[in-house]
């Protein structure tokens, strides 16, 4: 990994390119090893609901900031970087609709936006690829495929939805050691929550995702199922807020903080 | 731990016990491999900005579950409890100042209660025991001490204050393993977060705590600090809201789900 790092733009680069209009792509295997994050703004009004929906759903919406009222500019994660420009694909939500989406969301901000910075599966693919197992979409130079489930989310107030998952296929033995490696960072989404038929979690054709791209899967895998920071926007199309801005799916706001800072080994 | 579990009456008779007005002692030691809780009850109105003051400060307030204003049963826990009469001994804070203990909260109860409740270390103390690890105030029958730090919390809101933590006697190899064992808990508090000298944490007297008893420190033991759930009644005595229904430190809610549902590993 360390070769890559070298070579690689730093996240603060990146976001910097990002906020002048000059890289506006998906992240997908993008600043290995650093933390990758969802994003979700609302007005104050509806912060508790949302914080509480996170709190009850742990698995898709780890919270790693949440930033005060109106406050653009971050602390935590990457202190100084604007939630509002360094995302290099924003989308709004209205009563529950797309409507739009965005490079800079700077004009659309709210002065009542809560943002709420989520992990993301991302940022465990450079340990998956560490640990010798494919990552296919970063193979195929493609967004992750992301598809809404049926698996119902504890509701919180106005909030409630089905589970958005990610998916990467491997053989079941390299299942099982994804299992491993990822169940140790539960701050991006932690173990699979689920392995193996699709069907069973309410996905009619893994060739169709609802979110990113589909990828090749081999003969031999098995496709394998993370929970996904893009659930709060499944929730928004349920719950119907009357404003929601968030990031476009694998359209990520990239960290200073890296996936061993989530890591509990 | 088998033989001690089937012997121990189950959290639920423990509760009812409680419940009756039957047991009103500390809970150190109890129902060995089950959860300990803390809880901190709330005014709706400072639901948002407590939460958030938990989300800022997981290793001292992990939350497992949160009820809706004004609900005393609980869900996911422990279906069914009753979280204003199943706690054998509550403490009241009006204005920041400790306003009555209770065995029964019932009469006291808001119609506006939101109630968190909050991972305890007890509940990795069957664990430590498991592993050969001496758990001090277990073999001395006294409640775990516990002390209010000079480790600043991230406020939120109107919430602010320092870290409490519990304190555990042992000698350094039996720190190491201790760390690894409660490490893969985040939920009930995760690794230490000070090993040795107090007085780097702002303690004075080690032997005089500011919640529960003192034990004995042998020779040859270093004192090993893990955060602590009475951190929000530290947070309540420096914030000063009008209302705040808790457990007396010590005296905790017994929950049906087991340590090792906190567990990553």
């Amino acid at each position: 990994m360390t070769a890559v790092e070298k070579t690689a733009p730093s996240p603060s680069e990146v976001r910097a390119a990002i906020r002048a209009g000059e890289y506006q792509g998906h992240t997908s295997g993008m600043c290995p090893g650093y933390a990758q994050v969802n994003l979700i703004a609302l007005p104050r009004a509806l912060a508790y609901d949302f914080l509480l929906f996170a709190q009850r759903n742990p698995a898709p919406c780890p919270v790693l900031e949440v930033t005060d009222p109106g406050v653009r500019t971050l602390k935590k994660i990457a202190p100084g970087a604007d939630v509002a420009t360094d995302i290099p694909k924003y989308r709004l939500y209205s009563y529950g609709e797309p409507a739009g989406e965005y490079t800079d969301a700077a004009k659309l901000w709210r002065g009542d936006f809560v943002s709420f910075l989520i992990g993301c599966s991302f940022s465990f693919e450079a340990d998956l690829i560490e640990a010798g197992i494919p990552v296919r979409h970063i193979e195929e130079g493609r967004n992750v495929p992301m598809y809404i489930t049926n698996i119902a989310c504890e509701p919180a107030g106005i909030f409630s939805g089905d589970m958005v998952v990610s998916m990467r296929p491997m053989t079941p033995g390299q299942a099982a050691r994804a299992a491993v490696v990822t169940g140790a960072m539960p701050r991006v989404h932690g173990a699979p929550v689920h392995i193996g038929d699709p069907a069973r979690i309410g996905i009619k054709d893994v060739n169709r995702p609802d979110f990113g791209d589909a990828v090749t899967i081999n003969e031999g895998e098995t496709p394998i199922f993370w929970a996904c920071g893009v659930t709060p926007q499944a929730a928004v199309m349920r719950s119907k807020p009357p404003f929601a801005m968030t990031h476009a799916p694998g359209y990520m706001f990239i960290a200073n903080t890296r996936d061993v800072d989530y890591s509990v080994l």
